[in-house]
Parts: structure tokens; sequence; C-alpha cells
């Protein structure tokens, strides 16, 4: 039932809002404020069912914790982080395309030396990355900096599981040497779910969509008067790569993790031969002047 | 920048829900997700804003306890839950309005005898409200239930105080008698703010918006055969009724509290003379057959 009372309800939030001292936010409140009337009054929602939005909601707060972060996850099953991504991504010229942050860059990585094995753990399949750091116009950027992290081969970061890996497994802040090269050792990563066992799982479940992601490992690259770049890589085969459960997936950031036989080069990265070997270079736009 | 990617964005996560088992829930999703996407797209929030956004609803999760709801009160605060309950409420005929349920009834009411006096602490000033039950065609309904939960005087409720209220303080489970009345006796309620130590009093010290509800009285009624109804009774003259917080008042809802000098009232109503009285009918509509 719409009433005068309820139309004229929404303009006297958004009426309520004008002594807002900034005005970016009183612009995003008002239209905060307007979208959500609008699914109200679309969907017509009866009671039980707004307190079942307010119980789902409390939950996942609660569920949030120093290591975890179900609202980031809500925000990327819904594709709200994907937009909220691309629409922040540069978008101009051929470079690398970003995607969502993810739940899990919570911790910093530790610095570690180029070629550095981030797998602490092992046990998994052996693999190389490696690749520059350009900007647009196909400059090396020497100094640049890469912020990887990944799960094991067992789908885990190790904020997940303290008791298996030590912290900073599967993570590195690495800089590019003086040809903007970067080379790290590290396990192939496996597909995922994501965190099942909070409310974010309970609304997967009865929306029956499966919580995989296909195969990836994250980057964050900066470099000096670049603009930095949030993407993974994806692994070329994974499974999951046509429905992953954050909707993250760009083609141009799927990658083939070549199997190598290359004894010598093996024991250039210092990995037992054959290995994988990931080869794609990372490209930032000059910084907008 | 709204992108190819970013379009084809939203009808991915609204395919993903295919597989939704509750209809219901399948429509309630899709549209969520295409009114969040298009709040998005309407304000491009930078990433710097959308992580604010999530870091707000996770504190505001983690602000709930068992006496605290602070999910309601950002519905309330946004006039949220204003428009649920209003597109919910009858609507039929001459009836009483409802509003907002508000974060504060979350324990069972006390049953007490009609007549008695909520107010199980004093000091504030005396008061009797008093009046019948009726269904919409004037018939008195023997044997209604009435839930009534109120503020002290000093505008706080038992939950927020357990080391001065005592549980059950400003509540009550009455039932009407066989004609339809009731009565109690309680403390004039005040204006009081809302809850400000949370994430919602920062939103609203941040859009320069009080948090002062006008004085009210809560009440639940229902009887059998008839559509319950969940309201409030503003006290007349009251500061902020211009200006509720939840934007809960509606004009029909305003009742005098008439200053009474009748020594043989109060004597019948066991209350000091003089006295203030509240009188009201709270008029149900018949069930929907």
């Amino acid at each position: 039932m719409t009433t005068a009372y309820t139309t004229h309800l929404t303009e006297a939030v958004v009426d309520s809002l004008k002594g807002t001292a900034d005005p970016r936010l009183s612009e995003l409140l008002a239209a905060l404020t307007r979208h959500l009337h609008a699914f109200v009054r679309e969907t017509e929602p009866t009671m039980a069912e707004w307190e079942q939005a307010i119980d789902f909601l409390t939950a996942t707060g609660q569920t949030c914790t120093d290591t975890r972060q179900e609202f980031v996850l809500l925000s990327d099953v819904l594709g709200v982080s994907m937009l909220v991504e691309t629409i922040n991504s540069d978008g101009r010229g051929d470079v690398t395309e970003s995607t969502v942050l993810g739940p899990f860059h919570m911790t910093e990585s530790p610095v570690r030396e180029l070629g550095a094995d981030i797998d602490l753990v092992g046990g998994g399949e052996p693999c190389v990355v490696s690749g520059r750091v350009l900007s647009r116009d196909g400059t090396p950027l020497p100094g640049a900096v890469l912020d990887v992290w990944q799960a094991n081969a067992e789908g885990y970061y190790d904020v997940q599981q303290p008791e298996v890996q030590p912290p900073g497994n599967g993570r590195g802040l690495f800089t590019a040497d003086a040809e903007g090269r970067f080379w790290f050792r590290t396990c192939v990563p496996s597909p995922y779910p994501i965190p099942t066992d909070g409310p974010v799982g309970d609304l997967l479940r009865a929306t029956g969509r499966h919580p995989y992601r296909p195969a990836h490992i994250h980057f964050i690259a900066s470099a000096e008067g670049h603009a930095p770049v949030t993407t993974h890589i994806f692994v070329a085969g994974s499974d999951h790569l046509d429905s992953d459960a954050v909707f993250a997936v760009k083609e141009s950031l799927v990658q083939d993790f070549t199997e190598t036989d290359d004894p010598s080069l093996a024991r250039e990265f210092g990995v037992p031969n054959p290995f994988r070997h990931a080869r794609f270079d990372l490209v930032l736009n000059p910084s907008r002047s």
C-alpha cells in the first residue's frame, strides 16, 4: 500500500540530511535513502521479512573479526565490490585490468627478496611467477612494488589456518629490479570456496549458488608516478572461471601456468624440474596530472 | 566510468540467483541487487568510501547486544522502518494508525492487572492512561490484549538502565475488561535521544540531526478476529513532534495528556491529585477473511 504518507516520508528523510557538513556525505546518504526506499516500495517486505533482514545484517557484522570480514564477503557475492572496483579502475589504454581486493588483504605482506618462495610450508605444485612491471608505453618501471597474496594448495589463506600456516605464508612484498622485472616462487593456487560457515554461506545455500572462486593470485602493483592496480592473475583452465562466486574474472586476467620441463631454468629459479611457469607483465597507467 | 562490464555485471548477479528455491527470496534479492547497483552507479563511490561503508556496517553489527539493536536504529533513522510499517499497515477505514516498533520491544512485558502502575520506581509526573479497544464499527473488544512499553521520566528504557530500573519497569501486558476497557498508571514519558554512542549516533552528528524522539508510549493492541496494530501514543505539546529522529509521528497518534484536578477520580485510579490523564480508544480492523 503506497499512501501519501509513504511518498512524503522519503522526502522528509532526504530533507533531514540538509544539515550534513560534508556535501559528498550528504549526496551519498540522500541517494542511499532514495534507492533504499525505492527497493522497499517495489518489494513491499512484510514485517517478518524486515526482521529477517535486520537479523541477517546483525549476524554479518557479528561474524567479522580481526581476520574475517563478512561484510566484504557480502559485498563480493552481490557483485558490489566488483562494481565499485571497476568504476574506480582507470580504464585508460591497454593496461592491466583491476579486480576485487577481496577480504584477505588484512595483514601486511612480509618484504621478500626477488626469487623468494612465498610457499613457506610446501607440498603444493612448484611454480614460478615472473614478468615485468611496465608503464603504458612499455617503459619498464624499476622499483615498482608488488604486493602478492594467495591461498595455499588446499585453498586457505594463512589467516584462516593459523594452526597450520605461519603468518605471511602465501604473501610477499617484492620490489622490481632495475629493469622492472619480478620473479618469485610459490605453489600453484587452487580454486577454493569462500567461507560458508557464516551468514553469507547461508545466503549462497539459499540461492543455490556454489561458493567457489577459480584459482588465482592477488596482486597490488604500484610504481612512482603511476596509478596502482589491484588485481588477480587467474590460472587458465581452473574450474569455476565462468562462475566465480564474487564475479571477479576478467578475460584479460587469465594466464597460462605453463608446464615447463627445462632443467637449467629450474636450477636458475631454484625449483625442482619440471615446474609450472606463469609469465605476464603488469602494465600501469601514468598518474593523471 | 560505466563500461560494458559494469552493465553486464548486474545481470550476471541477478542470473546467479535463479537457483533460489524460495521464489520470494529470489525476488527480494534480485531487486536488492538492482537497487544497490543503481545506487553505486549513480554515486560512484571511491574505494575509500566503500571501505568506510563496510566499516560502518561492521561497527553497526558489532554494537548490537541482547539489549541493543543498532541495525533497527539505523533502519529507523533512515525512515526505512516507518516505510515498512506503513506499507504493512492495514489502511482500511478509520482505525488506529500504526507506527514503528522501535528497538526496545526486546523483553516480554510482564502481565499486569488493569489499573496497575507500570512505573515501578516513581519520581515522574503521575499519569493515568485509559480508553477502550474497539472494532472498526465501534463494538468493544473484551479480552483485547495491550502490550505497553515506555521510557521513564528521564527518557531511558529498563534495558538501558539495568542498574537503576528493575526489569519490566515501564512495561505491562494488559487484558481489556468485559467492556473492552483498559486503564493503567504510569509517569508521563519524556522526549529522549535515541542512543548516540554507536555508529548511528556518529551518523546523526555527521548529518547535523538531533537524536530526539517526542514523548510517547508504545502499544501493540491485538484482539481475536482482528488485525493487531503496532503504534505509539505521542504526548501533545511534546518537543520534537515535528522532527522525530525516526520519522514515526502521525497526527492522529498525538493525544492530550490532560491536567486533571478531580480528587474522586484520582482516588478511583489510585493516583495523587492533580494528575495527567490520557484518554483514547484503540480501534482495530476485523481480520481479512
